[in-house]
């Protein structure tokens, strides 16, 4: 059931025990929420554990350095940022179907929680400050940092679409308070690791054009992650290169599997559907970022997108 | 003279013709200033100018387009983000001893102008803001990209230190209100040209790593201009590239002028003093980012460069 702040605020208040549950893969919104969310909680003088499918990255150990699970016996568990059971990743097996609540800020969520209180806003972390402003919660430093990574990491430091006025006075009240955006930011935007830079260098070896340069394309293969020493987690920023490439309508990066098949991501600039894009080899996503799978090998899935790109440049064209 | 707030706006006031300066290379902040000043001046009936001593980027043309100068006889003169007379660059020796007023950010402001408003913001656009607010003018979205153009290029789009809470408050009152940051951003932080990705990828075949990986360079020669057709205006995202890689405390770029010496640009990690590294090479700046051009070629220039760089980083040890 969709609930509103208040209910929600009812919700957190009448348990006393939680186990608050992110996304696999977890990055700086789904983590800022958890542990925000669990400092509101220790707060109150409720216990909490957190539970992730994947390991955290060590950049975010300003938020985990210290932190303890409270042992907890039938908590009341809470899914955040989470927008799909799916996306539990391999805990989902066990907590699908268990989830008494979720706070997403995805309009997209399939509200497999019990309850779902869903705002659509830049980032979730938007959503726990304000709950914690109603709550009467008063921050600490530690707090305002997780909901500081939550909201700049989801906008690009404030630089993606989804930024809004709220976005921005949320980020004054934060530095008002006192955050240590430095640190946050040399972290998450500022730090480029060695094996990130060699697999960038090897992949943009690859670039290519076409159409007019109006499409770029870059490949990374299962050769290049073994000898820069990277992984596919490390490939995100990357995916935005060819289509920030100047007169570039189209970009997209295709990248190999360990079974030898592509999996392709499709940047555009408004114009051109990324999910159209996408739709024709299987895949899908938004209009301005989508991706597909279309378990081929190189030349067959290039061709493949070439051909799908092709039939959106000339609808674009008419 | 420095002056207050309501001094300059008195100043403006009391005036009817204005010639606008910005400092030579212009960049975001001091063309935001420039053209929203025109455009508060334009909006009180009063006769307006613009001149800089270099040609403005085709990316400022949301700014630029439809721009055209008032004649002005015996105009006030005044100078938007300019710290000193000599940034006027090639008009400086017209205009120098000539300026009225100056409205700047800088608070090292050599003060040349008979008049300076200063204050310590993050951009100079900032302070233009709160002072249109003062003068009662009446905000279109045209000042408000203006305005946006400088605050949000001066501070990397809000992920350097100098953003502040006032900062994140003046760009909530902008989104509120109106501006086309989509535009803005794709053209200021997500566009690449070909040259540069490609004297980019030329300049970090040269990455070399010194003192266990603490120190990174890149060397950036007049060959690589030739063949990437970048010039050394596009080098400036390269500057920061070094210092960047993790473990990284001193990164340093090395650009070849076109007699053959070396100017340096070195980065630091707060540790370490980047003023202290370039004045012992005869340069200056600022603890985090300075400059030195010792009139040498690259082994000798390399060769100083790493005696200043070995210095600090003792000094850091002991």
């Amino acid at each position: 059931m969709v609930i509103e702040k208040k209910q929600c605020i009812e919700l957190i208040n009448s348990h006393e025990e939680f186990l608050i549950l992110s996304h696999e893969h977890p990055d700086g919104d789904t983590l800022g929420c958890a542990f925000a969310l669990c400092e509101i909680l220790r707060s109150m003088g409720k216990k909490r554990a957190f539970l992730c499918a994947d390991e955290i990255s060590a950049d975010f150990s300003y938020m985990t350095d210290g932190f303890e699970n409270d042992e907890v016996k039938d908590p009341f568990i809470v899914a955040v940022d989470v927008a799909d059971a799916r996306l539990l990743g391999s805990i989902a097996a066990d907590y699908a179907d268990r989830v008494d609540l979720g706070i997403d800020h995805h309009a997209s969520n399939t509200l497999f929680a019990k309850d779902t209180y869903v705002e659509d806003r830049a980032a979730a972390c938007e959503i726990i400050f304000e709950l914690a402003k109603d709550m009467g919660y008063k921050s600490n430093e530690y707090f305002r940092n997780c909901i500081y990574t939550g909201i700049s990491t989801d906008t690009g430091c404030f630089r993606y679409q989804n930024t809004s006025a709220l976005t921005f006075r949320i980020a004054a009240e934060l530095m008002e308070q006192g955050i240590d955006s430095k640190t946050i930011n040399k972290l998450m935007f500022e730090t480029k690791t060695k094996s990130f830079l060699e697999l960038e260098r090897l992949s943009r070896e690859t670039l290519e054009y076409h159409f007019g340069d109006r499409c770029a394309i870059i490949t990374i293969t299962q050769d290049m992650y073994e000898k820069s020493g990277a992984d596919e987690h490390q490939v995100y920023p990357i995916t935005a290169l060819p289509r920030q490439i100047e007169g570039v309508v189209v970009g997209a990066v295709m990248k190999e599997k360990p079974d030898g098949s592509y999996s392709i991501s499709v940047r555009t600039d408004g114009d051109i559907d990324a999910s159209e894009v996408c739709a024709r080899l299987g895949g899908g996503g938004h209009k301005g970022a989508a991706g597909c799978h279309p378990e081929c090998g190189c030349d067959e899935a290039k061709e493949l997108l070439l051909a799908s790109i092709k039939k959106s440049l000339d609808g674009l064209v008419k």
